[in-house]
């Protein structure tokens, strides 16, 4: 089969997605609205260095069976589309679709008869069966039963997207059955193992599911430091021992970043909400707010560890040691630490920053005092929320053994 | 060393431990103040019939090496007391110390000056640095430092009591250093994987956070098992494939039973009331909550199952078929079956009941009507959460591939 495959949504999932499908031997043409990443990606440059592998994908594909460009009109050769571009919420957490909708019309206008188009992009569930149909009956004037139409999520993680592409369990489910066995094909030739589920439907609660369970437990992870701290326990020591085959207690930390696990609960409680069912979606709306929150008890652990320091409180330099959502990825999205930061700020306290990829101008450029942790009165540093009181287990470094597969900021 | 062991407190959990203890060549007494249960047990027989392995440990070690007593004065030449007895809460959820203080005064009354004291039931943490030291103090007439005093939480699931004692890994933690290397010791001699961790304050507060993880994950199926429902998902499905080596979502049930798991959340969320810390045990409280109210939508599922029902709603004979709180254990405490068995009573709806275990007799004791559910219109079957609307898969069994270990009543 001559399948020519179109990505639409080259940002930090897309791009990996279109270097592994080029991998597998089948041509694609990627297409984003940023003719500059467009440009360097067609010169065989990665511009996605954080992500191993993937240097060497692009400079192998790039501008040759993989490419890229800013106009989906170069891409109606494809008999395949793919959408993997960012989903926000807005200010009173309802999903905003509009770049997802650009996206999916940008297709519809060059969709042709018997085409598949897949969503990758996390969605609220029902958003493939409803509003990416409606778009695409719209933009294209088909039916939808003369195109198909798919949901397959994206299990990635910064950092390690070429592997969970080509590894990691990946779930396929179609509006009808014949989408359904049309992407599960499709996807066969570069996805290891495949599932097929019975809707699109199954497919986009399933990866919601998986950010809600991660948002709750690390909430749970919370609360249970919480306690620990009122009781004299060190968290740390009881979770190595509280964890075994039946028991999973999560790492805590100032609260949960990034474009994923923060946002993908709100697409459940909102829902909800919108059925007037406002009681149904308490543990998960509990979870988010718990998170959130977790700043103020950081603000409160912070300024009662200034009593050490043989210091007027209003002359305590005090640095947070790391801004980005996650370590290692050069992203504040959501960002708790940039939160911390900005609530102490408002404090009145004397706040610094200091992060090992935003650098000094990267820092004020968020509107904070740049100053290396060394130099400060007091560095609070996220690689373990340590308060440094609790009990004899405190101050060691207990947290490099438990690296966790998508550990958040903490 | 002739080390002698008394285990005070014969129940679901001392039993299968002294008898553990015996089997490695240690002489025991047992105490429990149920004289007929001490006499079987000094005859061979094993009076907790659902224990598998317990039989022949008794067979072989009741009477002889292991002797059953209702009298801790029986047991004043053992150098070791272990504490295994139930702890339950109020109608407020606060712990009823009663029947604890009771058997750790009566081994005060026997104690000597060099003795360990270890407390095996789960225990707000700092139960046995306060009250147990206490208790011994007062009756013993000796300086805590004159006695060791640890604790060690039993892990045991009824049903499978004897391998968890033999082989999943145990923690000890001491009043103080030496009583810690102490009961280590004295644990290494019965006990395979042991660890020692740095208080019993800590130990405490592992094996109640054990039962808050399970407690809360049960809390966020539910929930997510109400929003598939209403988004018309199957949850089943779902679960299946958002399952991974990330990603642990429990079963959905009609809450969770028992003695153990709903209990231990009270522990910390009490605790943190009396220190006016109300809102830093919210995510535990919830989850309480749900699990606990999950019988109201059980309710009116079965009720809204009636419309497929030819008859008047008056008419229609309901049957919830399992009342124990857990499949196979003959035990009704907090159970959620029960529980909801009384809310459709209190509706006015016809309902009956039946269990494998408690029988037609043991039905009708707990003042409900026993019909097999074969002859009832509608059986409300636990074995999983199905209430064959949702989607496509709605019917297929399941939950038979889903055992995965503690599973509540569901």
């Amino acid at each position: 089969m001559d399948e020519k495959i179109a990505v639409v949504g080259l940002g930090n999932a897309g791009l990996p997605l279109a270097a592994v499908i080029a991998d597998s031997g089948i041509e694609v043409t990627g297409v984003d609205i940023n003719s500059e990443r467009c440009d360097l990606i067609n010169r065989g440059i990665n511009p996605l260095k954080e992500e191993p592998g993937l240097d060497e994908l692009i400079g192998k594909y790039g501008g040759r069976s993989f490419k890229a460009t800013a106009d989906i009109k170069n891409a109606s050769s494809c008999n395949t589309f793919i959408v993997i571009v960012p989903l926000f919420i807005d200010r009173d957490y309802n999903p905003d679709f509009m770049i997802l909708e650009s996206a999916i019309k940008g297709i519809g206008s060059v969709l042709k008869p018997g085409d598949l188009v897949v969503l990758e992009t996390t969605v609220p569930p029902g958003t493939t069966d409803n509003l990416a149909r409606a778009w695409l009956e719209e933009t294209s004037g088909m039916e939808a039963s003369q195109f198909s139409l798919a949901y397959s999520p994206e299990r990635i993680m910064t950092g390690y997207s070429i592997s969970r592409f080509r590894e990691f369990p990946k779930i396929v489910g179609g509006t009808d059955e014949e989408s359904g066995k049309k992407a599960f094909a499709v996807y066969s030739r570069f996805v290891k193992s495949l599932n097929m589920v019975s809707s699109a439907r199954v497919a986009e609660f399933i990866k919601v599911v998986e950010g809600c369970y991660r948002d709750a437990n690390i909430a749970l992870a919370n609360e249970l430091f919480k306690i620990s701290d009122n009781l004299g326990i060190d968290f740390y020591e009881a979770r190595e021992y509280a964890n075994h085959q039946y028991c999973h207690i999560h790492l805590p930390s100032t609260g949960v970043g990034g474009h994923c696990i923060p946002v993908y609960p709100w697409f459940l409680i909102k829902e909800m909400e919108r059925r007037e069912k406002f009681d149904d979606a308490r543990l998960l709306r509990t979870s988010r707010e718990l998170n959130d929150e977790m700043i103020e008890f950081c603000a409160e652990k912070i300024m009662l560890n200034c009593l050490k320091i043989d210091k007027p409180l209003k002359d305590i330099a005090i640095c947070i040691s790391g801004l980005s959502y996650r370590r290692g990825v050069k992203e504040i999205h959501h960002s708790r630490n940039l939160a911390l930061a900005r609530l102490l700020v408002e404090k009145g306290l004397k706040v610094y920053a200091w992060d090992e990829l935003l650098g000094k101008t990267g820092v004020e450029n968020l509107g904070l005092r740049y100053l290396e942790p060394e130099k400060a009165d007091l560095a609070f540093d996220t690689s373990g929320l340590k308060f440094g009181s609790s009990s004899k287990f405190a101050g060691k470094e207990k947290m490099s053994k438990t690296s966790e597969g998508p550990v958040c900021r903490c």
